[in-house]
């Protein structure tokens, strides 16, 4: 243990090799021992314009690290408390790397996305998967056949309704494009649109789904970090996001429950 | 093992979390059982201009994954063949991950980079340091301190001596500030100046160093991912310096002897 | 008809010489048989700060081809029907290209634009002039002179009145400063405003002009692709304003019955 | 007197040496006579991500030249008149350079921030502090030690309060770390959080606080030139909040009153 | 002709709709009459890391414009004389536009490439080639099968042979993969390597395949304008090089003969 | 004199106002006393292709701070001794701003140019022009009317003779258009071209003018800073070449008589 004296790391964001909220990562699904699973699904063919969501994952996975400075969950300064304190002191949030991708051969990367969420599913814990491009969220939702039926809630630019979705009481799938968010707050994304919902639009959304449904599984698509501005900005709203849906799911009583 | 059929990943380089040639992390250096260990020392708090080659170190590694199709070394063109095959199925490579860093607090910083080396050098493994800027050529080298004398080979812009040694029949210390390089090559480096190495004029030197002399350690330092051009090319070409040395390192003959 | 099967293109917005729309190309006035048609105005000598807008007619219309991808209009998702689908299954849109500018004789200059505005004029097409900066508002509108009365509703962050008008019943021109949108939508635009109009505003406005009056020409200005951010988001606002102005004029009773 | 005929200049904000406001540079404290005295804090050491705030002093007084074009005040369009036209005339603004910074020796840095805003005290002026990072405020704020007590009023995303503050009647230090506004309109702060206040609100808090109270000084923070999209409108945001805030502080009565 | 006095356009490179060379765009092979045909493969899905070759193609034709400024050929100030005047004053050069592409459809994309190659070839003109990524080669040259036996000459960083052909007295087709040159020169392609040819190796290794055999083809690859730094350099000399050596392959005596 | 114990600022190129060199400003002629009077041109309008020099002079002079750590003049690390140390240590250059440009007005932008130039020459100092676009050097040496007969030494990439020049015994007036360096050294100039000067060759053949005439102005124009790389190299570049000109130019016998 050479860093430091008494032992604990500063874990400045800028510090060490970046997996999702600094959470151990394991390759090995076998040994997988998870609550929380992150995964990347790191392609962008079907792209209908710019390509580069490619690199999503590995931005969103470098900007998450900025909400662990001492490895005891983040603090929310509305809510003012703490959120993901035991996941992330007890280490139940693992990231188990990418899919393996093969260019211009859609059909077995999308199989191997499937396979990577199905594996996490099948070791009890719940899969976050980080795009690429819109296009994985099909091959995340099937891995989740067989499974008990489940809504999936898409928050999304481009599709002609309502996002919000209130009064669930099943289990659901939440997969959110970052372009539902107004064009202003992304522009690492090439697919935003005028008139799209705020950050705390979409928060109040996921908390809601969250407060609301069991929620199984999240994805995140279409951050687009060779585009992006340099500071990252699209890149740190999508771990934002995630890190915030995380902290209020495994805040429920049937989360807890589950442990 | 979910991804592809008959077990093998592909491993483009836009897939998977980013260490330094897609070895194994290995963060507790009591477990650590490698040849060569690369580790970050991302701090720039000294720079005299633009800072940002904190951010050096997790972008070298990112681009050292162009170096690794199919986990078995790399194919030089050049040469014809093959070098670091051994060291890359045989997992004699390990990333140990970054030096903590204290912002504003150069003693502790320093202290960390040191702490680390030497605990690389104690488990028996080459240490390659990867900048932040050219400060931590200092602490990096002060790790060696007990062990047998050495030299230090020093490449840079701004130190008025020749760069190129011969001759040597001794251990040395290699420290390489990429701004050795012409400034047309690393349009991501602050400190870049015009007449510099070429690329070939830098590996020539390396190479010659490799062969005649015991290189017991190396740093790579001054990359600003930050600043670079969108295509990462300083970082890939500091990844290409560091994965060409080690693979001339690895092929002399007393490495072999030592393994 | 060297593409696909069964003869229709797909038409992603990366493929193809960027036309306004992917309208025909037209530079033969004499030739000009259309109901409305694209004019570029690139000249950016009267910017009073950093300069470049001169690219932006050549950007807007790539980032329009975004919203042709069956030629069969554009789908407007808050209406929920199509717009322009006669004007473009039809081919009643032009493109005339540029006026040729002189750098440094802005009187030449200006009244090639005044002549390519006329020419579209004389030929029954409505003008719409894409710029360069804001002032071709001048040449384009003086092309109008001999014509009937009409007003001028301009839209700029930098004029001491209201933007919105109501009530007309007469004829206009519309001038769009892009810089009338908030800072946070148009990163391209250097004479971007904080507190300006939301894109919904805007919209809502140009609609409204579109609704209460005869709109005889349009012109969009202050884009400028050199300094935008790397997805385009600027010239992509500055397209979806005119593809919606324009699909709301041509939805009006006097447009059609003007057919 | 070189400049065209009649003898004033132009002055664009492209045109010359940029000072805050295109006001005279004062280096020599001793002779400094002026009610305003702009000075920077080029330091970033505390920076907990991307460094390069270093450089915002240097982008902000650039862009407050675009407030200055003829030398007279700056014109409010929504308040439909001039401010700092008395200032601006007579000369009573002052640009005092930056403090001198010493990469990695924070205390010697701090000291000389402190001595140059306690300078500027001592001559009877009201400092203004361009930073830098956050850090800043401390070494300014205590240039005010032994002066009467104060309130310091601070804009900060980061902090767990409200930032308007009302019903004050005493003196204060205002401080704004630029990333309190919404990161939509800040691509250049690294800091930048969702969810900010849009402009307005910030300008009308600092309007609140200019009228409430005795304003003896200001400082802004934040501002990465580095990293910020092309055009600079993080800068031109800061210069913009900048120059507002001194124009209402020098239209109160307590300040006419003063010279 | 709404144009300026006496005629003719000055055409600066900012001004048009940018075909290549500004030479006239001709979609419908059935009415091409050429002796020079330039097209379009915009897609990049074989991309090993970072994507955006697709917009090539397009950025090429726009930096090709700079080549043009009175429409008599292009003035080589090496060799003192002009070259390419016959071709562009009497309008043999054309712009057949892009080959339709089907995201993730890689056997209907590369169909499209080859029947848009085989029409121009089919019409009797020469089809150069603009990508796109190195994959769209194989495409290009398949649409020659039933034509006499060529050699391909193809210029690349990663292919183990020299690139340098000599001695041939035959047809062939030429491929460049912009890599070939050395990466100082090429910000925006991402395959660049250290260690490449200097422009004049290029171009004289060109030149030399152009007067030494019957050149039926060429293509040029891997330029990525998404990624290139502002000023476009790597678009621009690949437009360079395409013009160079069609100037050098129409100065042949047998091309002359062929017309 | 607040800054630091014992007086001396350490002076560190972020830090501080950036005259060129870090010299005195001086913006009223009548008071200039100097050997060598830098003046800023910042005009781009007759730019052909994309524009944004107008901004060339201000980072000119920001990265020639780059060569002032101790107000000693500049060391040379290959002629291992320094230079400008007399004229930097006692003052004898001085930066007298900018010409006012009155943007679409070249005529009086032009006049305002060599009023300033000629102001300069009157009082008896050696301008040194910094652009803006290739058209400066007319306005600036009209401003020699009157004056000795002189050479104008040109170095350009776009004209059509040798740039080295020998054997001259005259008075010079010495044009740098940073063009004619290889395109790979200038990423952030519009014009530049392959197969350019080598940065060796510039300055061996400026050094060679130095030597052999006696240079009584030098100007340097084509960097635009808005289109360069994020770390500034054109502009450095421009920097180095200036002062290691300057350098050159004083160290002459015939300089150090005329003092």
């Amino acid at each position: 243990m050479p860093q430091g004296e008494g032992g604990g790391r500063v874990g400045f964001p800028f510090v060490g090799i970046p997996s999702f909220l600094g959470s151990a990562i394991c390759t090995d699904l076998d040994s997988l021992d998870a609550d929380i699973a992150v995964l990347g699904a790191p392609t962008d063919e079907g792209s209908p314009f710019m390509p580069g969501s490619r690199f999503g994952a590995r931005s969103i996975r470098e900007h998450s690290l900025r909400f662990v400075t001492d490895g005891r969950g983040y603090y929310d300064p509305r809510a003012r408390r703490r959120f993901l304190e035991r996941e992330m002191v007890e280490g139940r949030i693992a990231d188990v790397g990418d899919a393996d991708v093969l260019p211009t051969n859609v059909v077995d990367t999308f199989a191997n996305i499937t396979a990577l969420t199905r594996g996490v599913i099948e070791r009890g814990a719940m899969p976050v998967a980080l795009g690429g491009d819109h296009a994985i969220t099909y091959p995340v939702v099937r891995a989740f056949e067989g499974e008990e039926p489940f809504h999936v809630v898409h928050f999304d630019a481009h599709i002609d309704y309502m996002p919000f979705v209130h009064g669930l009481e099943f289990t659901s799938y939440v997969s959110v494009d970052i372009d539902v968010l107004d064009m202003s707050l992304i522009p690492g994304c090439v697919s935003a649109e005028p008139d799209g919902m705020s950050y705390a639009e979409l928060r109040d959304a996921m908390l809601a789904v969250a407060e609301r449904t069991r929620v199984i599984g999240l994805d995140l698509v279409e951050v687009n970090p060779l585009l992006d501005v340099r500071t990252g900005l699209t890149s740190y709203l999508a771990a934002h996001i995630v890190v915030e849906s995380l902290g209020r799911i495994c805040d429920q009583p049937w989360w807890r429950e589950r442990r």
